[in-house]
């Protein structure tokens, strides 16, 4: 156990630091809208690839601000985490994140798209007549498109989990939401959610088109010093001054 | 250690086993409705207390199966568990495990009382134009008053997580649903959910009306425990047979 902690500090001491001084903003993990103090509509999502990605920024020596939906996962080592519970306070808490100084903004939570219209202070009881209910649900602000929109604009990274047309989409959303990355994930009913593992597609605009890189199948600890090499280097220019 | 395993192993076979011989059924956690692949509407719900439950019934000595909804939960040493999602698996686990032969039913899942009317089988897209999603929801099955109702019928008791007016409502569904006990748990925004805690009142009809039976904040381990031993006591003609 000694050789093994001197081993690991070793490491720690050599292992070099791309990013250190930049400090990188994480959102992960699920929304969850409540409907009445029992009820709630939430996304699908384990929180892990974000976890992934902030416990990778601080490894690669960033200052780390993971903001997390509701999740059961531990808290990296090293980082500072915001926990939350609607999109909305996701947004709050994002935002003062920025305002504070955020050099990189990753945002892979699964936000809830839409929210209860109107919240219910007690919780709603069956009628015994009636078989249907019928919810009017508003939509939730969009996170990372209103971070790309600040005035204090950091580097912004998306992702888009989809089902189908995958790049179709991806695409869409680097352009409309102004990113500068996105992480294209192809998910299904059974995979991609709960899973170790998990491959991607990263898209970015160059000269000359959309450039893309794939991220092969492996475990999304793997994954996320992956995709955080392949941001600092196709981003270095804009995150270089900051790194001073 | 070796003497704290010798001093389980003599509780083990020195603690009276009341509910040796019985077989005992519990759900527990929420169930899951899915909208989309990504999406879904659900309860709050740890799954804890139902997972003491199951604990505790096993080890007063009966042959206990339990029926879980999505929850992160270890299951208790010598419990047969049946994983599930939604309200419809759940009932079909439950029949299932009546049909093999059940003595006592004791429904503690947090049941969602409606799913999507319809399951979208690619992830519903949000429309730029529109602010707001009308989502028509369908009842689910009555879990709990299915099982009471059902021919081959154990001692059926349910749980009633209300926010407000517990009593009134708990005492509702006791008769509604030709429940044997009822449960009552006061709940809120903050209380009785993620909570280690519980205090919960028992409610049953006996000659001359109905009973209840206080059991104040206590881990819900020891819950669990107090709880059974209640039910134990006050359906022993009926649970008797069995026990044989």
């Amino acid at each position: 156990a000694i050789l093994e902690a001197l081993h690991q500090a070793y490491q720690r001491d050599t292992t070099p630091k791309p990013a250190a001084g930049l400090r990188i903003t994480v959102t992960a993990g699920p929304t969850r809208e409540p409907l009445d103090p029992v009820r709630y509509l939430t996304n699908r999502s384990s929180g892990k690839m974000g976890f992934a990605l902030a416990e990778a920024a601080q490894a690669l020596g960033a200052s780390v601000t993971l903001i997390s939906g509701p999740v059961t996962l531990e808290t990296p080592h090293g980082v500072r985490r915001v926990d939350v519970t609607t999109a909305d306070d996701m947004l709050a808490a994002a935002q003062q994140s920025v305002q504070k100084g955020c050099d990189l903004f990753i945002s892979s939570a699964a936000v809830a798209d839409y929210k209860a219209a109107s919240y219910a202070e007690h919780k709603l009881k069956k009628q015994n007549g009636e078989e249907t209910l019928t919810l009017t649900l508003v939509k939730n602000p969009d996170i990372v498109a209103t971070i790309a929109a600040g005035e204090r604009r950091p580097t912004v990274v998306g992702f888009a989990a989809e089902t189908q047309d995958v790049e179709h989409y991806a695409l869409d959303k680097l352009t409309r939401k102004k990113l500068d990355m996105i992480v294209a994930n192809q998910v299904g009913a059974n995979e991609g959610f709960d899973s170790d593992d998990n491959a991607v597609t990263l898209y970015w605009q160059a000269e000359g088109g959309v450039k893309a890189h794939e991220l092969p199948l492996q475990s999304k600890v793997s994954l996320a010093h992956a995709l955080l090499h392949e941001i600092l280097r196709v981003n270095a220019a804009s995150l270089a001054p900051a790194a001073q």
